[in-house]
């Protein structure tokens, strides 16, 4: 071990629940994921403890298996780190599991993929129970037009016209391998994975899916708006509540416990 | 229409979440789910109004669709008592929608069954996301375990060992015509119907199962408690929050729609 590399890289699978957050990233005088973990993590170690995430996440956003790295030359079992961890984490946030890493692991630049997931509850009444775990949509939504519309988006394009006008990636071309639209009763989940997501592409994408599938507007219309790589084409972004980053994708030999997460809690599929 | 019927007979079916409330029934100085509906009732027919349900629940149980009866004078749509009342409902209270029933119709004493689900999240971390919506359970459970007690204590009998010791039905008898236990990923439900509960009931079921669960008491200890008649065999009374009110049941010509309600929100069965 170098200087540059000071004790062991640790992985964490964390859970939280995006209610009562700012978000995933540090912001002075708010309550964010990232600074109740660190002080959490820094109370275990015993001393102060930054860490990288895959996926930062807007306010409100929830996440079934965030992924976190950091280095700790503190001698502790997974199990402390976890349990340890949730005692010292408020209720809304747990660590799932924690594991030894080599030290060439990131868990934003290791990751190859990232998969989310947008509820949507679709019912004529407003939610009570799922208030903050849906986006309510009243109107009845065409699920057909919305997943011929999502067809049409899937692949290496682009996605200029998805993107907030604050996104500080490079590039905005992005590989969207997945974007499946799928509906059980007055549930539809909009499933996207992609190499990477541009900030609020997830969001954006529903908003687009759901104009079409609200009928306002054909289905060809999604394939017209990521033509023109223009944000104002796009219309509105949908809500944050019912966004859950579901979790990373990473190389195998990394072992990690991503993929078998249950994206399908809401919904059993 | 007699002086004893003033107006016409409404049922409405409630959705409720149950955290934030002392329960369905009116306590002095707390909140409770009938008071809440009763004032937002009485706004939309500007005269006082009275509610009977069809069960009852305790702090922290969560309903998908609760059943209520009430009279009124005022003319006003079914939109006009969904819309006019979840407007001046509280976020954790929704109604889902509002029929005109016949005067013989009674929440309570026309309802045939009563259908509950508790929901268990059985994994070795405390949940952040569902933290309010499920019991959790540490240790792993035995569902095959479950099951076979499960059975044992399907049927007629004295639920004597399975009542609070405040409960204040008549008779000790019940039709248990459900129990089931079923587990996908992390999660387990236990669904019960019957034609009715006694206090606490469904929860005390759900007590004996996760203790046989837990291999701290052999299957056939169920049928003990059952046949022992005794309160003080069965043990704790498992926690509120996983406990959901699914819908109670009544006779077809009545026409109400509690009979395709969202059981497998949750759980997707």
């Amino acid at each position: 071990m170098t200087a540059l590399f000071p004790g062991t890289r640790w992985a964490l699978g964390l859970e939280y629940d995006g209610n009562g957050f700012c978000g995933w990233q540090r912001q002075p005088g708010r309550d964010s994921v990232q600074e109740v973990l660190e002080t959490a993590l820094g109370r275990v170690a015993q001393h102060p403890v930054t860490v990288v995430v895959a996926g930062r996440t807007d306010t409100g956003v929830h996440a079934l298996c965030q992924v976190v790295h950091f280095d700790s030359p503190a001698q502790r079992s997974p199990e402390a780190w976890v349990r340890g961890g949730n005692t010292y984490l408020p209720p809304g946030v747990a660590i799932r599991w924690a594991r030894i890493v080599p030290g060439d692991f990131h868990a934003r630049f290791s990751a190859t993929a990232r998969r989310y997931r947008y509820v949507i509850l679709n019912r004529r009444v407003r939610p009570a129970l799922w208030r903050n775990h849906t986006a309510w949509i009243c109107r009845p939504l065409d699920v057909l037009a919305m997943q011929a519309a999502a067809r049409s988006l899937r692949g290496t394009h682009d996605f200029s016209a998805f993107r907030a006008s604050a996104c500080q990636a490079k590039s905005p071309v992005r590989d969207l391998c997945q974007l499946r639209v799928t509906r059980r009763g007055d549930l539809i989940a909009v499933d996207a994975e992609a190499n990477g997501f541009l900030h609020h592409m997830v969001r954006n994408l529903a908003g687009v899916l759901i104009a079409i599938g609200r009928g306002e507007r054909p289905v060809g219309w999604a394939a017209e708006v990521l033509a023109s790589r223009d944000r104002c084409q796009a219309g509105i972004t949908a809500p944050p509540g019912g966004l859950y980053f579901v979790a990373p994708r990473y190389p195998a030999h990394f072992g990690l416990p991503v993929d078998a997460m249950d994206a399908g809690f809401l919904m059993g599929d």
